[in-house]
């Protein structure tokens, strides 16, 4: 393990994409969808072998402050970092720059979204060791690019420019928005378009650099915030300051404008479970293609994913469908349709039916 | 009223068709499938006003009795005839025909099925009238046939002879199992043929002559059972004659046999509620041809039927599907495939999941 070596678990996501099982109080990043245990709990062992306790950092809305220390109690408490309204990942990052360089200014920081599906996890750890020693030898902002297997069209890509260390890193030519079918068909083909993981690696200081260039504002109001770290006044500043910065994503507010980035390569299987479809896409399949957790029976029944709780669920004549019961809602949805999931959530805000939020 | 005029409610059913609804402990004609109150219940309430209370008869699964005395309490707890165990129509007609004629000789009875839906009602109460008039006058045995209004591949259907009384009623030349769907149309458009509803009306004295002579068996063990109706042996004879009696329908003992029969054709809609589709079809729908009770929110969904319980029940693209709620388990089911329901129950018991059954 690396005594500089940092990483923070990006916990601040509000989704309703997974609705029924996703609700305000218990976003995507909180929930158990691939297994026993939490995806933010499943990020935080997977770094824990190479990335001691004491220098994980957590941000997350100081509404799930409470929730994230107990899902991860091993974590110092003061490492779990609560935002008082969502900025978005620059500020975020931001926030947890300070904190790290207080620590140690000649940190690495690797920054990981808390919501994401990771299979082979000695890669991934090698990887971001790769990505963290990289970033300390160059002084270059290091983003984690994933080979692409599918013609994917629901994740951003990063167009690879010229190789570093054989095929383990590349500069970075440009960064592409969601592209329709056939543009990402054509990426899969060229062998030179990765998918844009959201995971980072980079010094704290080049980070602080280059939001000071960038995004001046933020950095301006951060050093304000710095002062009052450890402070009696801290958390009205940091309130203060959130309330100011103008939201904005590390992507597009750092990545995209400097020349200073690298893009290593990823080679394990990542999914950022978008959506139900996403997660029924990767789910594990009986003899029958049905993917199902709780207690499910079917006759001619296929390629459907179905969460029970509390109820057995029985499929008569059903393909393509997804049905998930949480506690007192049940969505039955045609596979597919996953991005219309956040219209019954609408519904139910217009009609004030909290009890389903 | 007519002091002479009985009504039989046959309330013997044990279907598994509307599982997760109907449980072994609760079969259909115990269900509120299309409103507030069952079915059973319903159909004393329809012909309540031209029969008195202490002429309504049900008969019932012993293991039903308590259930048809708590839901029609208004019936004399003497008029509950519980069979010991399930013999198809024939002997349960002839049990009932036993305390008719105990009561009056020369009654006319009229059999109707506990589970089945009528619209019209006052037209249902005028044909059964007619159809017991019929019976008296005639000493035939009279049979609803209903009006048909679609090529139904689910109904046995009458074909009707020489007209009586205009064309209220006919003679019978014959009984048709349910057809394929080119038979059924041929029927439709043949106007010759009805749907056999399976109710019926004829005075006792004809209906026991009718058994004596064509189940000749079953007339014997009626007539020992008879002697010792409201006696203390009551309850173990008929045990006896019912583990004796062979399991028969009265279509095919005797309906099918006799030249002494009659239909009267019932203008009224009327469904045997066979099916989930079959409900499916009747249920009121709303502006998306959603049919549904309990709170439903659909995105996009159509031609659906949606009967929730405890939960929120949200759709999202989807058309063609029955979902059922019930206490402890939920039914998922593409229109049109109810006939596999039986194998979500087949599987229940293979794998004794007793609390699902």
């Amino acid at each position: 393990m690396e005594k500089s070596l940092f990483a923070i678990i990006m916990a601040g996501g509000k989704g309703t994409r997974f609705w029924p099982e996703s609700r305000q109080s218990k976003p995507k990043q909180f929930l158990a969808l691939t297994g026993d245990k939490t995806l933010i709990e499943q990020t935080a062992d997977r770094i824990l072998p190479v990335v001691p306790p004491e220098n994980i950092l957590t941000v997350t809305d100081i509404a799930y402050r409470e929730l994230v220390r107990r899902l991860l109690p091993w974590i110092p408490v003061r490492n779990v970092l609560a935002e008082p309204v969502g900025r978005n990942t620059a500020p975020c990052i931001g926030l947890a720059a300070l904190h790290v360089r207080k620590k140690d200014p000649e940190a690495v920081m690797l920054v990981l979204p808390a919501d994401h599906l990771i299979f082979e996890e000695e890669d991934f750890r090698s990887t971001l060791l790769y990505a963290a020693d990289l970033a300390r030898r160059t002084k270059g902002l290091v983003t984690i690019g994933i080979r692409p297997t599918a013609p994917e069209t629901g994740y951003g890509y990063i167009e690879k420019g010229t190789p570093i260390d054989g095929d383990k890193a590349f500069s970075v030519l440009s960064f592409r928005e969601k592209p329709d079918l056939e543009t990402a068909l054509s990426f899969l083909e060229s062998n030179a378009f990765f998918w844009n993981s959201g995971m980072f690696a980079w010094k704290v200081s080049a980070i602080m650099e280059a939001i000071e260039r960038y995004l001046p504002d933020l950095h301006e109001r951060l050093l304000v915030l710095e002062k009052y770290l450890d402070t009696p006044d801290e958390e009205r500043v940091l309130r203060e300051v959130y309330e100011a910065v103008t939201p904005i994503s590390i992507d597009y507010g750092v990545m995209e404008k400097t020349d200073n980035v690298l893009m290593v390569t990823g080679n394990f299987r990542w999914n950022d479970l978008g959506s139900w479809d996403a997660l029924a896409d990767i789910y594990p399949r009986d003899e029958n293609d049905i993917g199902g957790r709780g207690l499910v029976i079917t006759v001619d029944s296929t390629n459907s994913l179905v969460l029970g709780k509390d109820k057995l669920i029985a499929l008569v004549g059903i393909k393509d469908l997804v049905v998930v019961e949480s506690d007192n809602a049940i969505l039955v949805m045609k596979r597919g349709r996953s991005q219309d999931v956040r219209k019954i959530v609408k519904q139910l805000e217009n009609k004030s039916m909290k009890e389903y939020l």
